[in-house]
């Protein structure tokens, strides 16, 4: 089989969505497979992280990346691997991960092998899966979050929503591996079963359990108050840590998946309770994982170590099919996925 | 004139507001002035502080002290003299700053002199007026939260509302003389104009000018961005502000004055905005003054030579007359005091 044999199938961002986006936001499309040329490389996709974040690219103007621009193939990092390659720095069988889009291959000038962020990765780390979970952006995510934003005291009350998920089940695990308690939030019995009883939180609150499930919850299971809450959620949840925030409290803002949909571009539910920051001289702060790219290696080299010794879990939600990128992208926004979701675009 | 001959007038909380505090919400009760007991001292108050942070103090419930009780005296920080006293702390004729309350005498036994927060305060290094202003908390909330929270850089831009204030004319006056530039937020040319001319402030936006004076004024005025915000107000002005962060900027919440008259208790309104700390990896905390009270002798000596030397001005508002407490306060949140606002009770 020759590469020119090869067609690419791709997701393409059509239209800009009002709220949730649907299959008609997209459009996919087929191209021939390009050669690489001198200094580039082909890799074939294999999987496909599918983040909360995505749905932030798809809105027009300025956040911390740019926006993806309608009828370009949707930003998507991912693992693959190296099909064709002139350049010494990467070898055809190589698994590589980088920013590889929604689409079956992706081929590299030289100048964007920097820009996509493509690395070579260690499949004796971690397995694929796990190299776009705790070894991956969410992991790193949650490692700086946590330890450098939030920095939680052995013995202190970290709370995290979203638990289940990618971000949420490396800082909890994290935290209890730093020594300190660690308490989540997610959506339903089966999640906070797994959360307490095999990744080893101190409690897990079922925000569906009933209106007042949240405050309840952190009044029983912090009676000291929330020293350290990384929030992945915003809203309803935001605005019940706040109201039992430990003094000193640090509250990492990470993202506010409830809000991400709102229509019309409206800006998120503010904090009405922010003015428990004053009350307990607490501090509220944003992270962006990129910053943090060059202490990577050694984050994860740690996380990885944790994977071995079994002091820390993963779990992913595997949807199989570019096909299917659409509907499982939503399934973030509906909280269906159960763990770190991942789009199998070929197999491994 | 014997002491028993004297009469104390007070204003008691005689009832809790929704919403603006009225007259109905107080009354006027007389008691005679009682002898310090051993080791105690009576004191003349001679002038009030009238604070935003009092509306706080009138409602029921947890905040950072608790609330003052119905039918107690309001609980109001003040300069006094020394009329008789029993403890060699204190000499007759002392000018003293403490907890006075809205009164006209106040009479310590010794287990109150400290919970009072009573020292002596020395009227060579600024006026009793003053010591309420710069010298007193006011002065030291601007202090110690924009060097210790905001930490502005030399260059930075620092923007403060609620800038022709008690605390924002501290905030800007020092981030001049720390080396940042200074852009402040008030209500009225006439404010607005005495900021620039008067207190040197780089810019000064009168959010009283259109519904879209602050936003305009901040993209003409912070054309790099906000490094760090001083928010005395909350509500669209802090909105505003998250608009146009700069990145790693610092937001001081140090009160929130449009809010604090929500009929119902509800709570403030969120900053829709919030998610901007994301963006620009910004921070948002609180902070309360007392925290800092065993460096205030060092910040005291500190900001009174910028008042010896010129390098700081400072206003006072004052209104005249115990029986006026109830108008004066709702001054504050009208915005209609121009500068620090001073409720004199006895001529000095």
């Amino acid at each position: 089989m020759t590469l020119a044999s090869l067609v690419n199938h791709q997701v393409r961002l059509a239209q800009r969505p009002e709220g949730m986006a649907t299959r008609d936001h997209w459009k996919f499309t087929t191209e021939a497979v390009a050669e690489p040329g001198e200094g580039g490389v082909l890799v074939q996709v294999l999987m496909l992280s599918l983040d909360p974040a995505m749905r932030g690219w798809m809105n027009e103007g300025k956040s911390y990346i740019p926006p993806v621009e309608i009828d370009a193939v949707m930003r998507a990092g991912g693992i693959g691997r190296v099909i064709a390659s002139r350049t010494p720095a990467f070898a055809v069988g190589d698994t590589v991960y980088g920013t590889l889009d929604a689409q079956e291959y992706k081929v590299f000038a030289p100048q964007d092998i920097r820009r996509a962020g493509l690395v070579k990765v260690d499949l004796a780390m971690g397995s694929a899966t796990q190299w776009l979970n705790v070894l991956g952006m969410p992991g790193m995510t949650g490692y700086f979050g946590l330890l450098d934003i939030g920095a939680p005291q052995p013995g202190q009350t970290v709370v995290v929503s979203g638990a289940a998920g990618a971000v949420g089940q490396t800082v909890g695990q994290l935290a209890k591996i730093k020594g300190s308690r660690a308490v989540g939030i997610a959506g339903g019995a089966a999640k906070c079963a797994w959360v307490v009883n095999e990744l080893g939180f101190d409690a897990c609150i079922d925000y569906k359990a009933g209106p007042n499930a949240v405050r309840e919850g952190l009044k029983e299971h912090c009676p000291k108050g929330v020293d350290v809450y990384f929030d992945n959620v915003g809203g309803d949840i935001l605005d019940a840590v706040l109201a039992r925030l430990a003094m000193k409290a640090r509250i990492v803002i990470c993202g506010a998946i409830s809000q991400y949909n709102n229509r019309n571009s409206a800006p998120a539910a503010g904090p009405k309770n922010y003015l428990s920051l004053l009350v307990h001289r607490a501090r509220m702060e944003g992270m962006v994982v990129f910053d943090y790219a060059d202490r990577y290696p050694q984050a994860i080299a740690e996380m990885s170590a944790y994977l071995k010794n079994g002091r820390m879990k993963s779990r992913e939600d595997v949807v199989q099919g570019l096909e299917n990128f659409p509907e499982a992208l939503t399934r973030l926004f509906s909280g269906a996925n159960f763990g770190k979701l991942v789009l199998e675009v070929a197999r491994a």
